[in-house]
């Protein structure tokens, strides 16, 4: 910490200075420390003072509203990750706050959706829920509308915005769109016969959620696609060369051998393209061994081939596809996060600039600046979260922030800030008296006993056992048990208390559904088929073994890793949900009602209802393995198809039943499919779990990891969990007890040095009521920690080069470029 | 480097001391270095009178040559990198010399290969081979009796012989091998009626492989298997309880739907078991869509459940198997190369220690002691060549070693160092006139150009399309052009340069092999289908199209590393060679004969030859997918079908033909099959490649990596390539072409630049004729590229903790917990 000598500025008056400079010498002397915390009411009083002395001063102060607005609006995007750049005059500043309303975000989301769920009742809909095609455009229509009202706000208030080619491709997506809309009802109403045109817009919408400023993570998910695409190119290429060779290669070998067929007759490897299919299909393995025995039971020493082939192609390629996918994805986060440490830099740096004020020789922003501030960032807060806020950043303890701290705002806004809690139940509230009566602490004390845990621990693993070997007779036993303990829980910890752990939301929705559907079934009258739908509900008790599992500690380490990757899952799953609309739609024009599900009963079935409708499956292998459900008939039918061609198996059964009903084009969309979604997205979503699990898994055995706000809270004595007086409380020890279960071994230590270091630490948490959350929560989100992991990486004082993004998404460069 | 005023040495000439500082200071002053250079021989002579004086002292000599056997002991150890502690007194490091020498390795070798080759000709023998079991018994005692010789011989030099556990396993494996060879032969003589007993012991055979301390890299290969194992087994654990869970989910809602069955009648999910079983199959996606084409036919939203299953099952925990197993296997790889640096290094030490003389106040080795030493190291290398290393561990300059440039000696014997050749083709030294004349010379000059290579490469790709379309006509303009090129190559290079490159290699054996192929096929007469296979010959010349792809350069990184970590990719296919064999004894034992091929045409068989010879798999997938081939009767076979269950596709249906043929408990071996070698042993392969790739790809970004030695002989001017005399002869404009395009672009600068130095630099290539071979030959293995990566985080005089390698594997440190 800088030594300042003597400070000169006017604003801030003697006594404060005093009281400040004994906070920053307090290290080494606890009761001079008590001393100053003590005073600081005075000093809150003092700097209304100041407040009333700057006031006078009317005609800065509005100038300084339009400054305060914008700086507000700069740490609001700090905090938020944003990287819009926008106008900055007063008018766009406000339409630029404007634009980032929620109501307006949802809004957006909500028409994203509806355009989306559009598929679902256009014409290949859902069987009965065919709208008619004029009600489906005018809701695309208001849809198109709204993103064009959207659209041309973000021009208004952004500096940059045909720069930007999201914003033109969102713009080209609407004229499509509506070019579409306006060619179909004029195809529709004058074209003789009524013939059905093509809506091929309909696969331009999930542009919308890639390319809406608002979709940030599925964008950055989609830019690292991007990026990645070139340099894994060249592996790409090669490897569908190779392909290409050993198809020549068995070209070669087996095409003259008239004796060798398929099992069903087909003919093997007897032109060239059949035989490239074939071994890419032999890549993903979907059709080993099938295609090798032939050849194996003509010569045994044909296997060598498909051993060779396989062990090429499939184990060194493949495994050198995903190196190399997971090598630039690695890449590309670390600019990604680079950038956006940048981007939160350089706004609070723009923020600190606008607000300074040149004191005691260096710029700095005072308290009421500071207080404005806050009005427009946090407006919610109480005066004393500001203050403690203040009291963080505050480094140097003279009622101002200089620039260095300043910088921090954007880490301090991201840890939760909670009031300490009044822990006293309902019951104990109103009836004291029964509550604390000998059996109800004695059954306190029974409920909170840990051998309370394990035997209803104990008592799931048996129910698990009585559901798998289909024992009913004791269902109702359990379920009052274990009714039975959520109210005795629901006593002892009280509602609040109760439902702040997961396990017991979960446990109260399991056993509530499963109450609720063993009465209707009793009402309704069992064993109805239909009925047994609600077995369900009493399996999802067994989930509570899951609870189980994260009891034990091994396990707990897993089952945090993917709790935690869990938001950014989501995130995958909406990118492979853009790319699974895409090929739906383009699925459901291509392929609708070529295959149609009437079971397999030939002898009942009309003659056209027979061979899934389409008599040129008849005999066929996708006939044979009954796939007839697996159709491009609608949205819903479609994206279970794609997910079984995700997952591999059986795909070019799949495929090949689709080829017999149009013909050997219909493998392109197969093949892209493949290789788009499984070899692409599968091995980026493959390299992002194994970043993650690595991050999650270093983060388990270093828990030092803080950003320097946390630490200073941390210091400041701050931290739930790092005060001791709660423990003499009733509920405390239970509330600790789930603390230290979830902290790793050596960081509890930590937490007791901490403790043992309280007492000579001022604690702010006595006169102001709050305290800051430091628990995981923070820490939930994969993007935050690994900000933290590379920010240390970076230069303080670092802004990144004077670059917009454009210059690093044209040049990509490497972090050894950068730096 | 170090500033070492007066030489107090009498040993050292002072004239000698004159020229070495002279060669210390010599790098502001480059005349002055010229001058020493050429002083040298006189320092070569001068050396002989030290030798000659040291040489009176005879006693001492006696005593030193021990030690010098001892320490050129320690000094090939740690070029090998081996880490086995002997007996330091002489009789035993004679013995362990011997121990090391290669004739004894290469036999053990052949030994183990007899012995595991020996379950070819054994009772379930490939058709034809089977060999009495009395033969098999002797050639097995054999082997055994070879393994014990050399168990024996590694106990007499070890000093910590019983505290390796792999010279227990050997020990134990051996005994056990005795007593099971003993029990067969009594149970074959005395037990009524005959009946065949199990030769359990072949399955120990492996193991030999394995813990033979000679079987270093596999064995490496398995320590990191072993010490992953208990890391992964949580998220296994964790994954096997998901799997039970959701087969109770799966119980509860479709075990009492009468209607449901699979397309074959089989029950749909109708015990707990096989819902596990069918779960447990589904995450290794060999039966999806199957096992829910029923229940999603049912009802379209039972698929809700199986999209759930795989996206947690198969999705997110199988990638963090992989996670935890990269994270793992890093972190071990990290591990070993430290303890194999602190190995050599404690090694070298040691060597030193045995060696060092004092001279002017430091221990150095003298220069008579190192060519002594080397005498002992590198018996077959010349004076001049044990000269020139002296040069370049002699930093000092005063014909001595000192111990931080002698820990250098390891990475200095790596680099291989190859004497300048003689550079004129047979044909220019015997017909000098022929070769010179202007029509010969214009001939070489249009060889050269790389319009020829172009118009080759051209004609590669035409005659690759001809294949594709099976045009048989050209065959033989392209093979006589083929051979024309490689003629005129030979003419133009010379022999001994033309097979210096692969290519060339390839380009020739592939050619001649067609030249070959095609006269036979002419002989015999044509079109024979049994000479088909000669086709295959013929389409080995499409191979060169991987020629081509070399040659574009962005494909060369990516063929570069696919190259390099071919041997390590070796390694791997040891490992999986031990478990394949261990799994094909058990199956042999389990499965023999249970399954034959007898063809599939049921009208002309005999009636026990029917279904595979097997009425059991009537009806059955098995059967009907034509999987007879697929069986455990011999070896061979055994391994095709691992391979196949590897592969993993179809494992369930080849399981379930297992099961029918005996009973359900057979699942239990393809379950730990798929287990150990796809969950575990594929997953640490893709974790090696994934590894290897990125070291290999950031290693092309960062050319600079490379040991302090390389440096120094590179700043010597030692390095080929490095030198501009040669380009004025005629073949080295060929030659540096060549090394132009190995190294990658922004490296050639590098060398360029290095160019321009060498004449400050002194040239010991001229007198010597010697030049360090620095290509990429000591770059190419893995481990080395390792050494070198890892040794920069090591300090350099940190020889390690005082621990033998026990210690770290008991302890299993990880890197945190060694610094």
């Amino acid at each position: 910490m800088a030594d300042h000598g003597v400070i000169i500025d006017v604003n801030a008056g003697e006594s404060s200075t005093e009281g400040d400079s004994g906070i920053e010498n307090g290290k080494n002397d606890t009761r001079s420390e008590r001393d100053t915390v003590d005073s600081s009411p005075k000093q809150v009083h003092f700097d209304g003072d100041i407040y009333a002395q700057k006031s006078t001063q009317e005609s800065d102060a509005t100038v300084n509203e339009e400054k305060l607005l914008l700086a507000g609006t700069l740490v609001l995007d700090a905090k938020r990750g944003r990287n819009m750049e926008f106008k900055t005059d007063h008018n766009h500043v406000k339409a630029y706050i404007l634009y980032h309303k929620f109501y307006l975000r949802w809004l957006l989301y909500f028409f994203i959706i509806i355009d989306l769920a559009l598929a679902l009742v256009e014409h290949p809909a859902v069987p009965g829920w065919l709208a008619p095609y004029w009600a489906t455009m005018i809701v695309e229509g208001l849809c198109m509308a709204y993103f064009t009202f959207r659209i041309c706000h973000c021009a208004y208030v952004t500096n940059k915005f045909w720069k930007d080619t999201k914003n033109i491709m969102v713009i080209g997506c609407i004229v499509l769109t509506m070019l579409d809309i306006i060619c179909f009802i004029v195809w529709q109403n004058l074209v003789t016969p009524p013939t059905r045109a093509i809506r091929w817009s309909r696969s331009l919408r999930p542009f919308f959620i890639v390319n809406f400023s608002d979709g940030k993570q599925i964008r950055r998910a989609f830019r690292n696609i991007r990026r990645t695409v070139p340099d894994i190119l060249n592996v790409l290429v090669l490897f569908i060369l190779s392909v290409f060779l050993f198809a020549l290669l068995a070209l070669k070998l087996f095409y003259k051998r008239k004796n060798l067929v398929y099992p069903n007759g087909d003919a093997y490897f007897k032109n060239y393209f059949d035989c490239v299919w074939d071994l890419y299909v032999l890549v993903t393995t979907a059709n080993n061994p099938d295609v090798m025995m032939p050849a194996y039971d003509y010569n045994n020493f044909f296997a060598v081939f498909f051993i060779i082939y396989l062990i090429i192609c499939l184990y060194i390629f493949m495994s050198i596809v995903l190196a190399a996918i997971y090598n630039n994805y690695k890449k590309n986060l670390k600019n990604e996060v680079r950038m956006s440490v940048y981007g939160k830099r350089r706004r609070l740096a723009k923020a600190f600039e606008l607000l300074k004020v040149r004191q005691s020789g260096e710029y700095v922003i005072t308290k009421a600046c500071w207080i404005k501030l806050m009005g427009i960032v946090l407006p919610t807060k109480s005066a004393a979260h500001l203050e403690v806020m203040m009291r963080v950043l505050d480094v140097g303890g003279n009622q101002c922030i200089r620039k260095k701290h300043f910088m921090g705002l954007a880490d301090l806004l991201q840890v939760e800030l909670s009031e300490v809690k009044d822990r006293q139940t309902l019951i104990e509230k109103y009836f004291p008296k029964v509550y604390n009566a000998y059996a109800s602490v004695m059954l306190k004390m029974v409920v909170r006993h840990k051998f309370f845990r394990y035997s209803f621990d104990f008592l799931i693993f048996v129910n698990a056992f009585f559901i798998a070997f289909d024992i009913d007779d004791a269902d109702w036993f359990f379920l009052s048990m274990f009714m039975a303990e959520i109210i005795l829980k629901l006593y002892t910890f009280g509602a609040k208390e109760f439902f702040l752990r997961f396990w017991n939301i979960f446990d109260f929705f399991v056993i509530a559904a499963c109450v609720i559907a063993s009465a209707v079934e009793v009402i309704i009258g069992a064993s109805s088929d239909e009925f047994r739908t609600l077995d369900v509900l009493l399996v999802l008790r067994v989930m509570r073994l899951i609870k189980l599992f994260g009891s034990i500690q091994r396990f707990k380490v897993i089952i945090m890793t993917i709790v935690n990757i869990g938001p950014s899952i989501l995130t995958y799953g909406g990118v492979i949900l853009v790319f699974y609309y895409f090929y739906a739609i383009i699925g459901m024009e291509i392929f609708n009602n070529k295959i149609q599900y009437f079971g397999y009963n030939e002898s009942m079935q009309l003659e056209n209802h027979r061979y899934c409708g389409n008599p040129a499956l008849k005999g066929s292998l996708f006939y044979k393995s009954q796939y007839c459900s697996n159709n491009f008939n609608d949205l819903l039918k479609s994206i279970v198809l794609l997910f079984e061609l995700t997952v591999v198996n059986q795909w070019h059964v799949l495929t090949s039943g689709f080829v017999l009903v149009t013909n050997k084009a219909a493998r392109i969309y197969f093949f892209l499919f493949h290789l788009t979604c499984v070899v692409l997205v599968l091995n980026i979503f493959t390299a992002f779990i194994l970043e993650a699990f690595i991050l999650e898994y270093s983060l388990q055995k270093v828990p030092k990891l803080e950003s320097q706000v946390e630490a200073k809270i941390k210091e400041m004595g701050l931290g739930i969990g790092s005060k001791k007086p709660n423990k003499t409380t009733s509920t405390s020890v239970d509330s600790l007890e789930l603390v230290e279960n979830e902290v790793p071994p050596d960081r509890r230590e930590d937490d007791k040095e901490n403790d043992s270091d309280t007492d000579s630490i001022p604690d702010m948490s006595q006169e102001t009521g709050l305290k800051f959350h430091l628990k995981k929560k923070s820490r939930k989100k994969v993007e935050v920690l690994l900000m933290q992991m590379f920010e240390g990486e970076i230069e303080d004082d670092d802004e990144g080069p004077e670059l917009d993004e454009e210059y690093f998404s044209t040049r990509r460069p490497t972090l050894e470029s950068v730096t």
